[in-house]
């Protein structure tokens, strides 16, 4: 877990009254793979913003909300889950974050990572300020408030001031004085929507899977660097541009969104930065097998992450789709010690081989990204003990070897497998008869609505788009 | 839930010092889709036999056993895992059931339903016995109990008397005296199977998908109508058939054995009743397209369980296979009243439509079968939201028009949605385009292990192998 | 813990409608101090007879209560609180118990030892009868059903010849077909009393102290040997002998009530026996001042079972009482590893000496009673610590030096302080400078409801007034 | 619960390598009367400082301390516990607090009220200050981190220069740079004690009850505006007054000792202030007796805080001293509407009368308060019901007419029962036969250790020794 960073889920509704809250806690649900460590929620309540916020997935964790909250028939919510864990302590770390900002209660949540946190922190603190957690959110309501005083304590200038300070990757939805405010970062590295509810309120959400599960209509993205006011009670949203100083929308500035939601972090339903993952995925699925095709029985993926590229990779060989995993949908703590396992198959505790699709059979597995490369072993183990003659392996993203600082939380980069490592020596270290992955070319020909330029391809290449912290500056 | 019979999952462990605890946890986690409301476990210790049970998942039920069992290299353990809800009693109904029977412990877990259980359960209370649960694990020791004296207290003797007045499904694990006793009834409605462990460790379990995840080998089925006692410490199993004078097993006599479990409720990582639950799906999925083909753009399946048919529909039309849903393996309750929820999707908590996937396409789901037909009415629903063109339904069974009673627990028969309506009615309820079933000729066809006589279909037909009970012998 | 007897809590309330539960559960907190381990509700509904039983406190052992029981106006209910442990498997020995008896639902709940068990229990097992529990309450079930068939399925008749051949101590309280009934043993070992409830109603305790609780009033003792059955809905107790042919009662018979319930296990706002709890201790403490006075500064209690005879004591002697300890009404675990505690005060959590009332003083301490001696030791020793010049220490009564077989749990005999001790060794064991123990006739001469030979004083001499079971044949 | 203060419990143990974990938290439950809605710990590892709290009690909140602690030889830590509730939000305004200022870490917890907190609060707003608990302790953290950069970051100094702001009570615990530094405010509102350690280690608590608790000997009162630094690992504790310029103390000026500390809030086991709790109630209550005797049968307290007033009050008027009321030592949710309970009763859960004390009795109880009176109504209203003759009462402090700043959390001043009543009204509402309370001369003649003008007595005449906030500071 990176100190100063994650990826989270990210929803606010408003103009739902007596609604809010139940859409909110729904639509957090629809996105609970963003984070699983804390849920928490934010309301705006007869008696003043509110917070409640605790450890755990969505429905154990918002089981108890205030009960005096339903008979607020409150129409504005946001929440926020977590992924990460700091121990005992994640619920310090939690969000959303709520203060009394010179009387005026404001509440923030954060998707993302911004790098020059450390330098803003440490001069902020050289002015005297003090943190009481690792979050990036504490730190934007802490600029906000040393420009309440000159701008008049507006807030939305305030937090506009406070934005153009700020690089790196962040989607903030904040609960002001006058309603729900939606940020997205100049270089749109996270994704985040415009949804319509009926009756005129609007949803704001990480990802479109969301909208479904709280009634709401995709309506567009929230641009890159827009700041997106969405009146309490409902009304028309107020959009500009917080980095012009006219407030106008900059097209021609290349854009650096994470190609990785498209090819493993969102779900397959959402929209994310203009194209479907669900197509964007199948798409990549077929150009691997143009780069990389396999002579095989069978192409199986991974389940669920890699169905849809092995979908389309096996429609492009027009060779046979088939699962050679069933999936425990059950999980929970192992009964057994895992290195005391006499075989794979004991550790394979959520993917549980299927002897007779295996059986004699050459198969092409394909993933969509090898990380340690550990988790990989074992099920390609398995494969073979389950029968597979050949297991053959196309990952559909290209080897990674860099750390992300924009909001994907990857393990020291030399833990990764492809650190270091040519794909002929990851092959034989997963114990695979041939292994390939997807271009990068490849890979962001897939994507439609954006220019290839715009996207952020730093945890395969190392180019990095804003200047990374310095390793000294992240505290641990 | 009826009261005298239950879906279950059984797995015994013997021979494996210091590991049998631990092993048995974990083939119950891999057959967790098999009951879901309790698990138990059942020990051989250096003080006797001892019992642990607990209402939950396995996961939670087991996360407290007692710190002592650790000590004593326990080398024999039962487990269970129960289908079903009594609400706050349910462990009093959890298995398995441990007594002591004239200073005897012997304890003992089930899976099935013993038909003429409400006469047999009269008879024994005329005599004056009582009973605390619900179970045919009790009357079944309290058969036993009932000639013990007359057979010189042998309890083995005594569980063959006890089990020959049983009518109906029933797979028994058992701790006697000797050693761990595996039955299967006569007529072999529920699969229960034999495998080795490493250094002469036996185990039996329900579903082989088990054996991987504790280490073991499959060897053979129990057979039906065999009593098969694997004596503590390892060394050779005894085996005879209980329901003939000399043991023997008559081969001639056909079989019940429930097509059911290859249709939908086991996985299919299987072997029962000598198949590949696997492949017996395929074969289903590509019979289904041999008599019902459908014209469309797409084959999907209502994941996961209908997968492997929609795979063996697709193949054998030549239309692609894709998947329509996206699934949230998230669960937990729901924070809004689903009854008013504005659109399908809101309610589709768990399996979420991809719009892209689905928009101006016609569709062809294959499912494994339809009970009630509310949820499906609901999903159809969801595609057609989802901009599906056409929703036609292939079904990989004949329609269900009968309740089971031996030990699938099915809704009232006037609940079933093809409970006297044809093919078109129906159709018309779920709101589809077009609907077609899996003939019972054309299901059979797919199991190869056994002859097409040596299957129960009572669900679909009515024709009960056994006689069921009296509808005013079954307590409510 | 003894295997086939306890000491519990009972109260059932008949005649309330809608408040029986809320009642009975009030009951049974008023007397939690008889029993921590479990507590269970049995109560009559539309439905028949339903039970919740649950491991852990009144308080939370209830909490969950199954909802559907608040809309049925529930009139009648029994509640039991259960003293010791199993670990784990408390829950199956918890009460009261619920059994079908041929198509009749019969519910018991349990207080005493039944000292024949083990032979009722041998012979029952002859016939074949499996117990499940170690439970008396069990057994008596297997009688009951026993004696159905030749009584004309009468549950009352049936549990008459039941409880002929039972010996030692038992209070029953059963919803049976027409009412709750209430039986105490022939000897009256345990205390068992009769409220009046407004409007009709009636309530069964084993403590005068939960009538209050529950609002009724005390009308008198359940008699040794009396079967009173209280009907459903109201109306006129039925009450008769169930030891003597013709019903009535045999006034010349001594009984064995159980002093210690006076001594230490009641609660002081309690009637037991006719007597107030309140004033035997009172008395207790006076004639332990006559028999043994001391010549000190300060009498203080053991906080809080000592209070009333050391009360009396300080009265008697014109001694001023005061508290030397100060009771910490929070309990939890120990942070500390207690064996490795420096000074005594560290392990004295619940009771810290006052050392402004101590130091220098020469105190004498009134206890209730000394079981193993090792509390005791370190109280004294705190004492010390705290500047005690002088520890004397007073107990209401007889050393106890053998255990009990009809209800009470004292731990084994050769591990009681008093064991083959005399005073003076007891008194150099516990460090202390004087001890004295109240005399058998001394204790005997504070009751006044009875003759003095109508108690059970077997714990401190041995003499049991009824055979206790040979150690050979209480199981383990 | 009032936003800015609150009763609490402090406890810090230094050089104690291993143990200060348990010790403090030890300390923390024989404080627990101090605060029960959350509990909390600093400590100071080889990986910093690190903190852990949760709502709930001692034993509760602190079972899950994390695991990696024990391995770490932990010799100093600090501990709080907390009274009040918030609700759900109760962790975010639990203590201590940590935070990092500049680069190094430091914690703080905090006893008492800081009256001038609105305006320095609305002072540091102004300069951008955010604040994310309503706690003081946040605000100092703010303050120390104002002064760090002018005095060259020496946390000590800038300790000392916030501290010179505050105006009311306030006992700090902080881990600093180089020790555990204790404060106490110049007015000495809230008690604070220094204790040793075997081998040189220190602790320092609320109260000293927590001394023998956690294997300390009672050293001296923490001196009003000292500070003192235990430096980590043991050695001289280093002592000076942080509001004189050179940091000597001013023995003149007069102090505003809690005397309710005395009356009620301290346990008997404890010194604070220099004087035994214990001996000053004694003392109250034959002050009591004195100025206001009653000629009854018995004298009883309300359990146990009224105990020692009582039995003081009996001694000095030779009147017999009882217990009226037996004490139910579990606690936990009714079952029933206490509105709907027929007889007062049955509202009495925790304290129920013992009839056989009371009949026909005319008694007298000994309280140390009443606030609102509407339990002692109750109280009165069940003694008559039991069967008392007359109920008199006599309290050990003058009536409660006035709100607390200063750390004691009383209701609005108009829900007081004496606001703006005269003793006889009182006694009527109460239902009592006599009532009458201690003089405020007459209580302060019981504290020895200090001049009576040492005391503050602000709640019986609202004579502030410090400006308390006006009500629209107050933020609810």
């Amino acid at each position: 877990m990176r100190e100063f960073g994650e990826s989270c889920g990210l929803i606010g509704v408003t103009g739902m009254p007596g609604e809010a809250v139940g859409l909110v806690a729904e639509g957090l649900h629809s996105m609970q793979h963003r984070g699983q460590e804390s849920a928490g929620m934010l309301v705006n309540t007869s008696q003043g913003l509110d917070l409640y916020k605790k450890e755990g997935l969505v429905s154990e964790a918002l089981a108890d909300l205030p009960s005096w909250w339903r008979k607020e028939g409150i129409e504005t919510a946001i929440g926020h889950t977590r992924y990460g864990t700091y121990g005992g302590k994640g619920v310090l770390n939690a969000q959303p974050i709520l203060v009394d900002m010179a009387g005026r209660a404001v509440g923030i949540a954060h998707n993302g990572t911004i790098c020059n946190a450390p330098a803003i922190k440490a001069e902020l603190q050289r002015e005297g300020v003090i943190f009481q957690s690792r979050t990036d959110s504490e730190m934007v309501l802490h600029l906000m408030a040393r420009h309440l005083a000159s701008t008049g304590y507006e807030v939305e200038r305030a937090l506009e001031l406070s934005l153009r300070k700020l690089e790196g990757a962040f989607c903030f939805l904040l609960l002001g004085p006058d309603g729900m405010i939606a940020v997205r970062d100049p270089l749109g590295f996270r994704p985040l929507s415009l949804g319509a509810m009926p009756d005129g309120g609007w949803a704001v959400a990480s990802e479109t899977i969301s909208f479904p599960a709280c009634g709401a209509e995709y309506v567009r993205e929230v641009l890159p660097g827009e700041m997106l006011v969405l009146p309490y009670g409902g009304g028309e949203p107020r959009s500009h541009c917080f980095c012009t100083e006219d407030g106008s929308f900059d097209q021609s500035r290349p854009l650096s969104q994470c190609i990785f939601e498209h090819v493993y972090f969102a779900r397959p339903g959402s929209y994310v930065f203009g194209d479907s993952v669900y197509e964007v995925r199948l798409a990549m699925g077929a150009q691997l097998a143009r780069e990389a095709p396999v002579d095989c029985d069978m192409v199986m993926p991974v389940p669920d992450s890699g169905t849809f590229a092995a979908l389309g990779f096996s429609r492009q060989l027009g060779i046979t789709f088939g699962m050679g995993f069933t999936r425990n949908h059950y999980v929970g703590r192992t009964f057994i010690d895992p290195a005391s396992a006499r075989r794979a198959a004991m550790v394979m505790r959520k993917l549980q081989p299927i002897p007779e699709a295996l059986r004699d059979k050459s198969v092409c597995v394909v993933e969509d990204s090898i990380v340690r490369g550990t988790t990989s072993t074992a099920r390609i183990r398995a494969l073979r003990e389950a029968g597979a003659r050949e297991v053959h392996m196309r990952v559909s993203c290209p080897p990674h070897r860099f750390g992300c600082y924009f909001g994907i939380d990857f393990p020291e980069r030399t833990t990764l497998v492809a650190y270091d490592r040519t794909e002929e020596e990851i092959s034989g270290i997963l114990g695979l008869d041939s292994l390939a992955y997807l271009s990068r070319e490849g890979m962001l020909s897939c994507v439609t609505a954006h220019s290839p330029d715009d996207y952020c391809t730093a945890c395969f290449e190392g180019c990095y788009p804003v200047q990374p912290p310095r390793p000294d500056e992240i505290p641990r």
